[in-house]
Protein backbone atom coordinates (compact mmCIF):
# COMPACT_ATOMS: atom_id res chain seq x y z
CA UNK A 1 0.00 0.00 0.00
CA UNK A 2 0.99 3.25 -0.50
CA UNK A 3 -0.36 7.19 -0.10
CA UNK A 4 -2.20 7.92 -2.88
CA UNK A 5 -0.75 9.70 -5.77
CA UNK A 6 -1.59 13.51 -4.87
CA UNK A 7 -0.09 13.03 -1.78
CA UNK A 8 3.02 10.89 -3.14
CA UNK A 9 3.18 13.76 -5.38
CA UNK A 10 3.16 16.14 -2.59
CA UNK A 11 6.34 14.37 -1.03
CA UNK A 12 8.39 14.04 -3.87
CA UNK A 13 7.86 17.89 -4.25
CA UNK A 14 9.11 18.43 -0.60
CA UNK A 15 11.99 16.35 -0.86
CA UNK A 16 13.23 18.70 -3.59
CA UNK A 17 14.20 21.16 -0.53
CA UNK A 18 17.43 21.31 0.84
CA UNK A 19 17.85 18.85 4.02
CA UNK A 20 14.52 17.02 3.43
CA UNK A 21 14.50 13.40 3.64
CA UNK A 22 11.49 10.87 2.93
CA UNK A 23 10.01 11.15 6.54
CA UNK A 24 10.18 14.71 6.98
CA UNK A 25 8.15 15.09 3.92
CA UNK A 26 5.84 12.55 4.53
CA UNK A 27 5.31 14.49 8.06
CA UNK A 28 5.32 17.99 6.12
CA UNK A 29 2.75 16.46 3.36
CA UNK A 30 0.38 15.15 6.06
CA UNK A 31 0.62 18.08 7.66
CA UNK A 32 -0.54 20.47 4.54
CA UNK A 33 -4.08 18.32 4.87
CA UNK A 34 -4.72 20.17 8.31
CA UNK A 35 -4.12 23.78 7.16
CA UNK A 36 -6.70 25.78 5.94
CA UNK A 37 -8.17 26.15 2.76
CA UNK A 38 -6.75 30.04 2.54
CA UNK A 39 -3.17 29.08 3.73
CA UNK A 40 -3.26 26.37 0.71
CA UNK A 41 -4.10 28.80 -1.85
CA UNK A 42 -1.73 31.20 -0.67
CA UNK A 43 0.93 28.52 -0.48
CA UNK A 44 0.44 27.23 -3.86
CA UNK A 45 0.25 30.99 -5.06
CA UNK A 46 3.28 32.16 -3.78
CA UNK A 47 5.19 29.35 -4.99
CA UNK A 48 4.26 30.48 -8.48
CA UNK A 49 4.46 33.96 -7.92
CA UNK A 50 8.66 33.78 -6.37
CA UNK A 51 9.77 32.15 -9.72
CA UNK A 52 7.63 34.40 -11.83
CA UNK A 53 7.91 37.81 -10.23
CA UNK A 54 11.27 37.86 -8.09
CA UNK A 55 13.92 39.05 -10.36
CA UNK A 56 17.74 40.80 -10.03
CA UNK A 57 18.35 43.73 -8.49
CA UNK A 58 20.02 45.10 -12.28
CA UNK A 59 22.56 47.42 -9.90
CA UNK A 60 23.54 45.40 -7.15
CA UNK A 61 21.57 41.64 -8.06
CA UNK A 62 19.32 41.36 -4.85
CA UNK A 63 16.11 39.60 -5.27
CA UNK A 64 13.56 42.01 -5.64
CA UNK A 65 10.01 42.32 -7.73
CA UNK A 66 11.30 45.37 -9.44
CA UNK A 67 13.92 46.76 -11.59
CA UNK A 68 16.00 47.70 -8.58
CA UNK A 69 15.87 46.90 -5.23
CA UNK A 70 15.02 48.84 -2.09
CA UNK A 71 18.11 49.73 -1.14
CA UNK A 72 19.55 50.35 -4.44
CA UNK A 73 16.50 52.72 -4.55
CA UNK A 74 16.87 54.33 -1.10
CA UNK A 75 18.58 58.03 -1.15
CA UNK A 76 19.13 57.74 2.41
CA UNK A 77 21.79 55.29 2.07
CA UNK A 78 25.43 55.79 1.57
CA UNK A 79 25.93 54.53 -2.24
CA UNK A 80 28.89 55.18 -2.42
CA UNK A 81 29.88 52.52 -0.25
CA UNK A 82 29.38 48.87 -1.43
CA UNK A 83 29.49 45.65 0.77
CA UNK A 84 30.06 42.94 -1.28
CA UNK A 85 28.40 39.77 -0.13
CA UNK A 86 28.23 36.15 -1.72
CA UNK A 87 24.44 35.23 -1.35
CA UNK A 88 21.31 37.53 -1.22
CA UNK A 89 20.28 35.83 1.80
CA UNK A 90 23.92 37.67 3.31
CA UNK A 91 22.26 41.12 3.05
CA UNK A 92 19.40 39.75 5.37
CA UNK A 93 22.23 38.84 8.01
CA UNK A 94 23.76 42.70 7.45
CA UNK A 95 20.39 44.03 7.85
CA UNK A 96 19.12 42.57 10.89
CA UNK A 97 22.42 43.75 12.55
CA UNK A 98 21.16 47.05 11.36
CA UNK A 99 24.64 48.93 11.41
CA UNK A 100 25.67 49.31 8.00
CA UNK A 101 24.23 51.74 5.57
CA UNK A 102 25.66 51.42 2.59
CA UNK A 103 24.88 49.34 -0.79
CA UNK A 104 25.31 45.55 -1.32
CA UNK A 105 26.75 43.91 -4.66
CA UNK A 106 25.79 39.96 -4.68
CA UNK A 107 28.59 38.12 -6.25
CA UNK A 108 26.31 34.96 -6.51
CA UNK A 109 29.31 32.92 -5.63
CA UNK A 110 33.21 32.50 -4.66
CA UNK A 111 35.91 31.81 -7.02
CA UNK A 112 37.04 28.54 -6.82
CA UNK A 113 39.11 27.13 -9.71
CA UNK A 114 39.40 24.00 -8.59
CA UNK A 115 35.85 23.49 -9.13
CA UNK A 116 36.00 25.03 -12.89
CA UNK A 117 34.20 28.68 -11.25
CA UNK A 118 36.81 31.54 -12.62
CA UNK A 119 36.55 35.09 -12.21
CA UNK A 120 33.91 35.65 -14.86
CA UNK A 121 31.52 32.89 -13.77
CA UNK A 122 30.50 35.27 -10.45
CA UNK A 123 29.38 38.83 -10.84
CA UNK A 124 32.16 40.87 -10.86
CA UNK A 125 31.83 42.51 -14.28
CA UNK A 126 28.57 44.72 -12.50
CA UNK A 127 30.73 45.16 -9.50
CA UNK A 128 33.58 46.61 -11.53
CA UNK A 129 30.68 48.71 -14.17
CA UNK A 130 29.53 50.45 -10.69
CA UNK A 131 32.97 51.02 -9.94
CA UNK A 132 33.73 53.10 -13.18
CA UNK A 133 30.19 54.45 -13.38
CA UNK A 134 29.54 55.51 -9.80
CA UNK A 135 31.26 57.97 -7.56
CA UNK A 136 32.60 54.65 -5.33
CA UNK A 137 34.38 55.56 -2.28
CA UNK A 138 35.24 51.83 -0.27
CA UNK A 139 34.11 48.51 -1.08
CA UNK A 140 34.03 46.34 1.70
CA UNK A 141 34.66 42.27 1.28
CA UNK A 142 32.25 40.68 3.13
CA UNK A 143 33.01 36.63 1.55
CA UNK A 144 33.14 33.77 4.36
CA UNK A 145 36.45 33.10 5.35
CA UNK A 146 37.27 29.73 3.20
CA UNK A 147 40.15 29.56 0.55
CA UNK A 148 37.26 30.55 -2.09
CA UNK A 149 36.54 33.80 0.07
CA UNK A 150 39.96 34.81 0.54
CA UNK A 151 40.53 33.99 -3.38
CA UNK A 152 37.60 36.17 -4.12
CA UNK A 153 38.75 38.73 -1.45
CA UNK A 154 42.35 38.88 -3.42
CA UNK A 155 40.92 39.29 -7.08
CA UNK A 156 38.65 42.30 -6.03
CA UNK A 157 41.60 43.90 -4.39
CA UNK A 158 44.08 43.42 -6.98
CA UNK A 159 41.53 44.71 -9.72
CA UNK A 160 41.02 48.10 -7.80
CA UNK A 161 44.66 48.18 -6.66
CA UNK A 162 45.20 51.20 -9.29
CA UNK A 163 41.89 53.00 -8.50
CA UNK A 164 41.17 55.89 -5.47
CA UNK A 165 38.85 53.10 -4.06
CA UNK A 166 39.21 51.96 -0.78
CA UNK A 167 39.27 47.81 -0.58
CA UNK A 168 38.03 46.82 2.98
CA UNK A 169 37.61 43.02 4.39
CA UNK A 170 35.16 42.21 7.55
CA UNK A 171 37.22 41.35 10.54
CA UNK A 172 37.76 37.91 10.91
CA UNK A 173 38.22 36.61 14.59
CA UNK A 174 36.38 35.26 18.33
CA UNK A 175 32.79 35.31 18.07
CA UNK A 176 31.12 37.58 20.58
CA UNK A 177 30.00 35.10 23.23
CA UNK A 178 32.18 32.17 22.66
CA UNK A 179 33.69 29.96 25.27
CA UNK A 180 37.67 30.17 24.72
CA UNK A 181 37.72 26.31 25.14
CA UNK A 182 35.49 25.32 22.44
CA UNK A 183 37.12 27.95 19.60
CA UNK A 184 38.57 25.84 16.76
CA UNK A 185 42.33 26.43 16.28
CA UNK A 186 42.20 28.36 12.69
CA UNK A 187 39.97 30.80 14.60
CA UNK A 188 41.97 31.39 16.87
CA UNK A 189 44.88 31.67 14.94
CA UNK A 190 43.37 33.93 12.27
CA UNK A 191 42.28 35.86 15.60
CA UNK A 192 46.57 36.18 16.64
CA UNK A 193 47.41 37.17 13.34
CA UNK A 194 44.68 40.04 13.32
CA UNK A 195 45.08 41.57 16.99
CA UNK A 196 44.99 45.02 17.68
CA UNK A 197 46.95 47.15 19.92
CA UNK A 198 45.18 48.59 22.47
CA UNK A 199 47.80 50.53 24.53
CA UNK B 1 15.33 46.07 4.24
CA UNK B 2 12.57 42.94 3.74
CA UNK B 3 12.70 40.28 1.38
CA UNK B 4 10.14 41.01 -1.37
CA UNK B 5 6.42 40.19 -0.50
CA UNK B 6 6.15 36.98 -2.93
CA UNK B 7 9.33 35.61 -0.95
CA UNK B 8 7.82 37.33 2.51
CA UNK B 9 4.67 35.49 1.82
CA UNK B 10 5.88 32.39 0.99
CA UNK B 11 8.06 32.24 4.33
CA UNK B 12 4.75 32.72 6.30
CA UNK B 13 3.66 29.48 4.38
CA UNK B 14 6.76 27.43 5.04
CA UNK B 15 6.07 28.54 9.00
CA UNK B 16 2.74 26.68 9.10
CA UNK B 17 4.59 23.19 8.98
CA UNK B 18 5.55 21.17 11.88
CA UNK B 19 8.81 22.61 13.43
CA UNK B 20 9.61 25.28 10.69
CA UNK B 21 10.61 28.01 11.96
CA UNK B 22 11.84 31.01 10.26
CA UNK B 23 15.94 30.43 9.69
CA UNK B 24 14.38 27.03 7.97
CA UNK B 25 11.46 29.07 6.16
CA UNK B 26 13.60 31.20 4.85
CA UNK B 27 16.28 28.54 3.21
CA UNK B 28 13.39 26.58 1.83
CA UNK B 29 11.93 29.78 0.03
CA UNK B 30 15.12 30.80 -1.27
CA UNK B 31 15.83 27.10 -2.41
CA UNK B 32 12.09 27.37 -4.69
CA UNK B 33 13.71 30.00 -6.69
CA UNK B 34 16.15 27.62 -7.55
CA UNK B 35 13.98 24.59 -8.71
CA UNK B 36 12.62 24.36 -12.08
CA UNK B 37 9.01 25.60 -13.32
CA UNK B 38 7.60 22.06 -13.50
CA UNK B 39 8.84 21.21 -9.46
CA UNK B 40 7.01 24.30 -9.06
CA UNK B 41 3.91 24.24 -10.87
CA UNK B 42 3.64 20.39 -9.73
CA UNK B 43 4.11 21.36 -6.37
CA UNK B 44 1.49 24.44 -6.10
CA UNK B 45 -0.92 21.95 -7.97
CA UNK B 46 -0.18 18.93 -5.07
CA UNK B 47 -0.69 21.04 -2.68
CA UNK B 48 -3.92 22.78 -3.98
CA UNK B 49 -4.88 18.67 -4.95
CA UNK B 50 -4.42 17.18 -2.03
CA UNK B 51 -6.83 18.88 0.33
CA UNK B 52 -9.27 19.01 -2.66
CA UNK B 53 -9.07 14.89 -3.37
CA UNK B 54 -7.87 13.35 -0.77
CA UNK B 55 -10.62 12.27 1.75
CA UNK B 56 -10.98 9.41 3.93
CA UNK B 57 -12.19 5.87 3.75
CA UNK B 58 -15.62 5.16 4.79
CA UNK B 59 -14.53 1.86 6.06
CA UNK B 60 -11.65 2.46 8.10
CA UNK B 61 -10.73 6.27 7.76
CA UNK B 62 -7.55 5.68 5.65
CA UNK B 63 -6.27 8.29 3.16
CA UNK B 64 -7.77 7.92 0.03
CA UNK B 65 -8.98 9.34 -3.24
CA UNK B 66 -12.03 7.40 -3.74
CA UNK B 67 -14.84 5.84 -1.75
CA UNK B 68 -12.43 3.17 0.05
CA UNK B 69 -8.81 2.79 -0.26
CA UNK B 70 -6.85 0.45 -1.86
CA UNK B 71 -6.54 -1.78 1.49
CA UNK B 72 -10.24 -2.26 2.32
CA UNK B 73 -11.06 -2.53 -1.86
CA UNK B 74 -8.14 -5.53 -1.96
CA UNK B 75 -9.90 -9.18 -2.38
CA UNK B 76 -6.62 -10.94 -1.43
CA UNK B 77 -6.52 -9.11 2.13
CA UNK B 78 -7.65 -10.72 5.81
CA UNK B 79 -10.71 -8.61 5.67
CA UNK B 80 -11.67 -10.31 9.10
CA UNK B 81 -8.61 -8.86 10.90
CA UNK B 82 -8.26 -5.47 12.12
CA UNK B 83 -5.70 -3.77 13.07
CA UNK B 84 -6.52 -0.54 15.20
CA UNK B 85 -4.07 2.79 14.62
CA UNK B 86 -3.84 6.00 15.81
CA UNK B 87 -3.15 7.82 13.06
CA UNK B 88 -3.48 7.56 9.04
CA UNK B 89 0.66 7.11 8.94
CA UNK B 90 1.17 4.58 11.39
CA UNK B 91 -0.79 2.46 8.84
CA UNK B 92 2.59 2.83 6.30
CA UNK B 93 4.62 1.90 9.09
CA UNK B 94 2.94 -1.51 9.26
CA UNK B 95 2.73 -1.63 5.60
CA UNK B 96 6.25 -1.25 5.74
CA UNK B 97 7.32 -3.78 7.93
CA UNK B 98 5.48 -6.12 5.06
CA UNK B 99 4.10 -8.97 7.24
CA UNK B 100 0.70 -8.05 7.98
CA UNK B 101 -2.01 -8.88 6.04
CA UNK B 102 -5.03 -8.18 7.63
CA UNK B 103 -7.10 -4.20 7.08
CA UNK B 104 -7.15 -1.27 9.61
CA UNK B 105 -9.02 1.24 11.73
CA UNK B 106 -8.00 4.81 12.30
CA UNK B 107 -9.06 6.06 15.07
CA UNK B 108 -8.13 9.88 14.40
CA UNK B 109 -7.18 10.48 18.20
CA UNK B 110 -6.58 8.58 21.66
CA UNK B 111 -9.11 8.87 24.59
CA UNK B 112 -7.79 11.19 26.88
CA UNK B 113 -10.41 12.85 29.52
CA UNK B 114 -7.63 15.02 30.68
CA UNK B 115 -8.11 16.94 27.41
CA UNK B 116 -11.69 16.88 26.99
CA UNK B 117 -11.31 14.07 24.40
CA UNK B 118 -13.91 11.03 25.02
CA UNK B 119 -14.67 7.95 23.54
CA UNK B 120 -17.27 9.59 21.34
CA UNK B 121 -14.91 11.80 19.98
CA UNK B 122 -12.53 9.59 18.20
CA UNK B 123 -13.79 6.96 15.33
CA UNK B 124 -15.11 4.21 17.52
CA UNK B 125 -18.51 4.53 16.31
CA UNK B 126 -17.64 2.87 13.00
CA UNK B 127 -15.22 0.31 14.33
CA UNK B 128 -18.11 -0.98 16.35
CA UNK B 129 -20.55 -0.31 13.16
CA UNK B 130 -17.82 -2.79 11.14
CA UNK B 131 -17.78 -5.14 13.74
CA UNK B 132 -21.65 -5.55 13.87
CA UNK B 133 -21.90 -5.71 10.42
CA UNK B 134 -18.75 -7.46 8.97
CA UNK B 135 -17.52 -10.75 10.23
CA UNK B 136 -14.57 -9.89 12.45
CA UNK B 137 -12.79 -12.32 13.86
CA UNK B 138 -9.70 -10.10 15.29
CA UNK B 139 -9.08 -6.91 16.71
CA UNK B 140 -5.50 -6.05 16.84
CA UNK B 141 -4.84 -2.56 19.13
CA UNK B 142 -2.03 -0.77 17.74
CA UNK B 143 -1.83 1.98 20.11
CA UNK B 144 1.47 3.99 21.53
CA UNK B 145 2.57 2.78 24.67
CA UNK B 146 1.48 5.79 26.76
CA UNK B 147 -2.00 6.45 29.14
CA UNK B 148 -4.20 7.74 26.38
CA UNK B 149 -2.91 4.77 24.14
CA UNK B 150 -3.65 2.27 27.33
CA UNK B 151 -7.28 3.25 28.22
CA UNK B 152 -8.29 3.63 24.28
CA UNK B 153 -7.30 0.06 24.14
CA UNK B 154 -8.89 -1.37 27.55
CA UNK B 155 -11.88 0.60 26.37
CA UNK B 156 -12.04 -1.22 22.96
CA UNK B 157 -11.62 -4.70 24.98
CA UNK B 158 -14.23 -3.68 27.46
CA UNK B 159 -16.69 -3.07 24.56
CA UNK B 160 -16.22 -6.08 22.87
CA UNK B 161 -15.67 -7.93 26.03
CA UNK B 162 -18.77 -9.90 25.69
CA UNK B 163 -18.68 -10.81 21.50
CA UNK B 164 -17.23 -13.30 19.89
CA UNK B 165 -14.42 -10.84 18.23
CA UNK B 166 -11.06 -11.51 19.52
CA UNK B 167 -9.23 -8.78 21.17
CA UNK B 168 -5.19 -8.48 21.60
CA UNK B 169 -2.91 -6.08 21.98
CA UNK B 170 0.50 -5.72 19.96
CA UNK B 171 3.53 -6.18 22.34
CA UNK B 172 5.51 -3.50 23.99
CA UNK B 173 9.43 -4.27 24.80
CA UNK B 174 13.06 -3.57 24.13
CA UNK B 175 13.46 -2.69 20.55
CA UNK B 176 15.55 -4.78 17.82
CA UNK B 177 18.69 -3.99 17.96
CA UNK B 178 18.85 -1.37 21.22
CA UNK B 179 21.93 -1.06 23.40
CA UNK B 180 20.94 -2.96 26.80
CA UNK B 181 22.14 0.51 28.36
CA UNK B 182 20.16 2.66 26.91
CA UNK B 183 16.72 1.22 27.01
CA UNK B 184 14.51 3.84 29.74
CA UNK B 185 13.18 2.01 32.51
CA UNK B 186 9.51 2.34 31.96
CA UNK B 187 10.71 0.20 28.62
CA UNK B 188 12.64 -2.07 30.42
CA UNK B 189 9.81 -2.35 33.40
CA UNK B 190 6.86 -3.34 30.61
CA UNK B 191 9.61 -5.83 29.16
CA UNK B 192 9.95 -7.43 32.17
CA UNK B 193 6.27 -7.49 33.02
CA UNK B 194 5.37 -9.63 29.52
CA UNK B 195 8.44 -11.24 29.98
CA UNK B 196 7.48 -14.87 27.70
CA UNK B 197 8.42 -18.29 29.07
CA UNK B 198 10.84 -19.95 26.66
CA UNK B 199 11.33 -23.49 28.58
Amino acid sequence: MKYPITIRNLIECFKKLPGIGEKTAERYALAILELDDEVINLFAESLINVKKRIKRCEKCHNLTEEQYCDICKDPTRDQQTICVVEESKNIMSFEKAGTYYGTYHVLDGLISPLDGINPEDINLKTLMARIETENIKEIIIATKPCIEGETTSLYIAKKLKDTDVKVSKIAYGIPLGADMGYVDPMTLEISLENRQQIS
